[in-house]
């Protein structure tokens, strides 16, 4: 097997991360993907900072341990928190975070250069979005607010509801007040709350989508290092710490597909 | 030390337990307590029954170590689907879950034997509040309905906000509309909604707080035991796998005054 034959590793808490693997594939078609979603210590966003780049150490070597070609931080806190720990063990294979993208894209297409961001309180409190956006360009404003009721509407598929609106107008006010351009759904759960976003956010507002902004940042980078696949049927597969209720469900209502096989890993 | 002279161990997911520790400091005021929260993988909620069992084993180990001479379940979720792994360890010591209390109260005070339940979605789907009411009287009618956004909603802080309201509403209407008389808050974060949830369950429904009843509990038990203390200043103390962002503010919040000092339990 060449270097570039290998899969994508794909990780997240939970399973969130799965609107990161749906753009994978609507983006890198051939690509063979290894997806990890901590299901079994789910919500990462509520835990220490200690804790996180515990567990973010843990997946990162399971997943080098199955030759991936890159490794894609499908989620935020870890991103936040971790993301050096990842890159520390991963040495020379290439690593992208969720962060990372969001920012690059946020700076490259706001026009006022006053930016918004939502995500959970880990994500928000870590202020790592408003660092790396001004490491790209120091005269941007980010205005940030913590939105933790998001990710339990969407689990509930609450995605049209009005106490979904009602909470998204509570929470976006402080930041659509300082008159952003953009907003980074900055949580891999905020995808399938798009519409209501929008909705809510009003025309003048650009929302940029985590998930999006990976897959074209991942397509870029296997480019660049000559590792892109052209054809070949790819394999999908899902590695869990636990199946709980619903996860069927759940986890087909943000990969937008069926999800075949998951396999259940067993840590100890 | 006498048998007499040993704590209360008190043991939830997180931090929702803290409510049955309330009710304990203000219903037995000489007792000491010790109690354990696993807020490195809360919520158990959302976890398959295999996993919640074991981890309910592990927490009984913990406690039985440290000479309890009661245990309290004040998780429904282990409650429901690992109350006999509890009873199994502790052998000789007395050991008491929310689901029991719950369950035997609201059989006592129901009028019209039609009782509501809500809870989390595991508590709900195991149906383990039906099962011991109809153990207690097979006549009483139980109509339940799970309520996932309950718990982010309390620990976001929203205990009297337009957003709960619409939310309790949306969730009590099939359990209402089968005029039911009682309905047991199924859930240890619950009693903290109670003055809202009354207002929406209006004033033919009485609420029956799973804290409340299982402190009623435990000291009939106690006192049944010849265990109860009569006098002393108690020793409260509590254990927990993880201190997450804001615990303090919920803890405390749960608790009704001050936590005090908070140990954190290293597993491995």
């Amino acid at each position: 097997m060449t270097r570039q034959d290998g899969p994508i590793g794909v990780f997240d808490s939970g399973i969130g991360g799965l609107t990161v693997v749906r753009a994978l594939m609507d983006r890198l078609p051939f690509e063979d993907v290894i997806y990890f979603g901590d299901t079994a210590r789910v919500p990462y966003g509520i835990k220490s900072v200690d804790t996180i780049r515990r567990f973010a150490g843990e997946i990162t070597r399971f997943l080098l341990a199955r030759d991936v070609k890159m490794l894609i931080v499908a989620c935020n806190t870890m991103a936040a928190v971790a993301a050096d720990v990842v890159r520390g063990l991963a040495r020379d294979v290439e690593v992208i975070d969720v962060i990372e993208a969001g920012a690059q894209a946020a700076v490259a297409q706001s026009v006022s250069r006053r930016i918004g961001v939502i995500g959970t309180p880990t994500t928000i409190n870590s202020n790592a979005y408003a660092q790396r956006m001004h490491a790209l360009d120091p005269g941007v404003q980010v205005y940030s607010s913590a939105c933790p009721l998001f990710v339990p509407l969407v689990e509930e598929g609450w995605l049209d509801h009005p106490v979904t609106r009602m909470t998204a107008r509570e929470y976006l006010k402080p930041v659509l007040a300082e008159e952003v351009d953009s907003l980074v759904l900055g949580c891999t759960h905020y995808p399938l709350l798009k519409p209501l976003l929008k909705r809510v956010a009003g025309r003048g507002v650009r929302l940029i989508d985590s998930a999006g902004t990976t897959a074209e940042l991942a397509a870029e980078r296997l480019r660049a290092a000559g590792l892109a696949r052209g054809d070949g049927t790819p394999r999908h597969r899902f590695h869990v710490t636990d199946v709980p209720l619903r996860f069927q469900t759940i986890g087909e209502r943000f990969l937008g597909r069926a999800l075949g096989a998951v396999e259940k890993v067993h840590w100890e």
